[in-house]
């Protein structure tokens, strides 16, 4: 079905879902681009329906790809180029987006679960986006979001997850749940922190380890600091007054995992 | 000097440096905000002129910053938060930014050098950015930047470097040129390459290293991998496809770096 009117309804609330109260209010999501389309439909996400973009049917693959589409139920609406700008803060969009339904909430850890990463009031959307996909590569089993994060449906966040986001394990917790229910799996909480003397690369990291790493500006909140069982820091050799957010859990998630498998 | 006009001289000048072309003929570039300024002081790099918004003057802490500048003798233009915009593609911009010579072009290696980093091709101006800030903090040596890399005086790289652009060696080389150097030097060459069975942490890493960071899509150069001494893999344990060309450069240096000290 082709839309070329800004005011038609679909449009109207596609472009809603740009907006964190309406998400929350719709329990509902936009993905952008073929790749992490593709990965939504192999993780069995609930997708509601498709828009592409005029030029976006100019490729055969993108034409095999609606095809397959139509062959899963799911309804694709073509819209104009310049409508279709209006779902997207991408400047190379690929032409294709689609609505799906949140992720299920979960608030409990699993009594399987040997390595997991705690957010503490992560605040930039790429940081965020990256970390999922980071965690991800590594094996991490669970992602626990200390309450105060960025919305993980923002599309940046959701971008720089690269299809993360539908393989990783999100748990949504206070502090005091997360402190709580850590100690009673018997977990290690070990958390990035610039006043300690430990470095990172010193440390036997035991089974059941939770990582923590905090806010871009202010790092992990004392009460966190004070109930974790090891401060590790990563050494700054040069000149940079630290590392990106990003940039140091990789590092110490891919430290860590050396010692868990 | 108070300006209020988009037509003025020092307006216009100004925001043509948002242009690479501009920049590489006038060999100047943007640096914006109060930390990047505050260090690029310290490094003595040349500052041509400052230009600050209405809201700037606000705070006390600012205030006695123009006295300082004025004190070293650099130039202050105010204009109109309107205006200013147009100098910078922030949101919440801190109203500063200065207008500074290029950094000296260098094109050779030192004989001191034990720990240099190698990118090829990287276009994502966020990832050369945090790239150039991880590897200062991590004490790398010098970054050979090879041809087709995106221009380093871009302001979402300045930014993303948070000062560590006036603190790491930069050398600018074709490919040829640096393999031949970093040959000469007797420089092992690491590269990161998804196909190899050389996992990065089984590795005895050697005093002088070069490690080579390929581009986001492509990967490192055929050449550039034919004349390496070790290719290199982080595994992946997760569903992701790969890590982010910074986070996999940040994994790479830092496991390097244990071994060169």
């Amino acid at each position: 079905m082709f839309i070329n009117s800004k005011e038609n309804e679909k449009i109207k609330y596609t472009k809603s879902l740009l907006k964190s109260k309406n998400r929350n209010k719709e329990k509902k999501f936009i993905i952008e681009g073929y790749r992490i389309l593709t990965l939504a439909i192999e993780c069995r996400v609930k997708i509601n329906y498709v828009f592409v973009n005029e030029d976006f049917e100019n490729k055969e693959e993108h034409r095999n790809f609606i095809a397959k589409l139509n062959n899963l139920n799911i309804k694709v609406y073509k819209t104009t180029n310049k409508i279709f700008e209006d779902f997207t803060d991408t400047k190379n969009t690929q032409g294709i987006i689609a609505v799906v339904d949140f992720i299920d909430k979960n608030n409990t850890i699993s009594t399987d679960d040997n390595f997991i990463l705690v957010l503490d009031r992560i605040q930039d959307p790429g940081n965020m986006g990256t970390i999922i996909r980071t965690a991800d590569a590594c094996g991490v089993d669970r992602i626990i979001l200390i309450k105060g994060c960025v919305d993980i449906y923002n599309p940046k966040v959701i971008r720089s997850t690269m299809g993360s986001i539908f393989d990783m394990n999100l748990v949504y917790l206070t502090e005091e749940e997360a402190i709580n229910t850590l100690r009673e799996n018997n977990f290690n909480i070990v958390s990035s922190y610039l006043n300690t003397n430990n470095f990172y690369n010193d440390i036997k990291y035991k089974h059941k380890t939770a990582l923590v790493i905090g806010n871009e500006a202010n790092g992990i909140s004392e009460n966190i600091i004070s109930n974790s069982d090891t401060l590790v820091k990563i050494p700054i050799y040069g000149k940079a007054e630290s590392l990106n957010a990003g940039i140091s859990s990789a590092i110490l998630m891919y430290e860590i995992k050396k010692h868990l498998i």
